[in-house]
């Protein structure tokens, strides 16, 4: 039986709880949410970027609202519930947003087929080999794995950084893989003050790279009080986390 | 170190070395081939239903061109080439080619926003769990993995099948769904004769899916000598194999 991971604050806070405050009203996108969740994060991102309009609404785990479990049966968050049907996955309704709002500027991906494929390269490398290495590292309990971990995570971050154009992945433009990355390097304090991570550990491109990410308006305006996310990361600190994700990795398999 | 697989017969035998005969007139899209690849298969599968002009290159894993380690410098395949530059990552192939390819019909993605997004959920799931449940029954020795990971690929196809609106899964017309499924679809005897799985094991939905998707032209026109196929996949059976896939399996990683 799965245990839920206890002790989530039930909503936003911070400068996430005024941006939530400013969605309130019915549109027809809904941004189902959990405030703490780092892929809901990614799509938030989006969705403040491109200024589409939305209603935020916050998915209580313990709690599951029956209409949004009707549309959504797993249950999973990010979703968006659109013209009454609803869509999952946090890059999946990146590239959503793009294709149903298309004059929302700017576009989070480029236009030209090639760079469109180099993109969804990199994108791949953040789910297979920067997340996986990134949530190894948080639940590893010996020192030995977590030196592992933290090597692997350096390997990603250093092969991802190669291509960053600076400041942001495609240059002077936030795109799909700054929206993909920003989340992580928005919490890697964690990391930083219990696995003995560094983000000079990568080089110093991966260090300016993490700071503009992590100083971007859209992330931080998505951003709750970090004392909240204690508890949180606390679980998978301890690998007592029950998520989908803390399971994956506890297995050995892909974050489903 | 790395010991590559051996006994790879050096090119395409029967249906498939005719596609390839087809294919040797210098183009603008160069399609860097392994014939034994299911990945390599998608997007190859792609390029004969779409009709785009392509020349084929067999990529010998033993002794790699200059030329193609200079543009690829991972040296995976498949891999694109176009105007001088390189693109990999089989289903990222498929969409580039729907993007640089647009007049080319039939286009393999829908385009309805929201009916993109269904089609990206499903080929997220393919890759996060019929593929790794496929890989891990091919290599797992012990008979009691081995029905775990029969029952999770068997769960995983009821789970696809579900969406498949018949004879293929959209309805009538080809997509990039089935091109993504359609490789194992069409190698599943391997694990018919030596891991006891049956089409049936996933229900009759998914035995007619299965059938349709191995049955294809585009499917069979890449399809080599099974004979040829039967050396590297003993490496598999016996839990031998060298390649990323194989040991992001038995590792427990995300096939790369």
């Amino acid at each position: 039986m799965s245990i839920p991971d206890v002790q989530i604050y039930p909503h936003a806070t911070g400068a996430a709880a005024e941006t939530v405050a400013k969605h309130q009203e019915p549109q027809e996108l809904v941004f189902w949410a959990g405030w703490f969740c780092p892929f809901v994060q990614r799509t938030w991102i989006a969705l403040e970027e491109r200024g589409i309009p939305y209603q935020y609404k916050e998915v209580n785990p313990y709690k599951k609202e029956k209409h949004f479990l009707d549309i959504n049966p797993k249950g999973l968050v990010p979703a968006v519930e659109y013209k009454g049907k609803a869509l999952y996955e946090s890059l999946i309704l990146v590239e959503f947003l793009e294709e149903a709002y298309p004059t929302h500027k700017p576009s989070l991906l480029p236009s030209d087929p090639y760079e469109r494929a180099v993109t969804r390269i990199w994108l791949d490398h953040i789910g297979k080999n920067y997340l996986p290495a990134f949530h190894r590292l948080l639940q590893a309990q010996e020192p030995e794995q977590q030196a592992k971990a933290r090597e692997e995570l350096y390997e990603a971050q250093r092969k991802l950084v190669q291509h960053v154009k600076g400041p942001y992945f495609s240059g002077e433009t936030f795109g799909i893989v700054d929206a993909a990355v920003a989340p992580w390097a928005s919490r890697d304090w964690i990391i930083a003050e219990h696995r003995g991570y560094k983000r000079s550990g990568a080089g110093e491109a991966w260090e300016r790279y993490a700071k503009a990410l992590a100083e971007r308006p859209s992330v931080l305006k998505t951003n709750s009080d970090n004392e909240h996310l204690i508890p949180i990361y606390g679980r998978y600190l301890r690998d007592e986390a029950q998520s989908e994700a803390a399971k994956a990795i506890r297995e050995g398999r892909a974050i489903p």
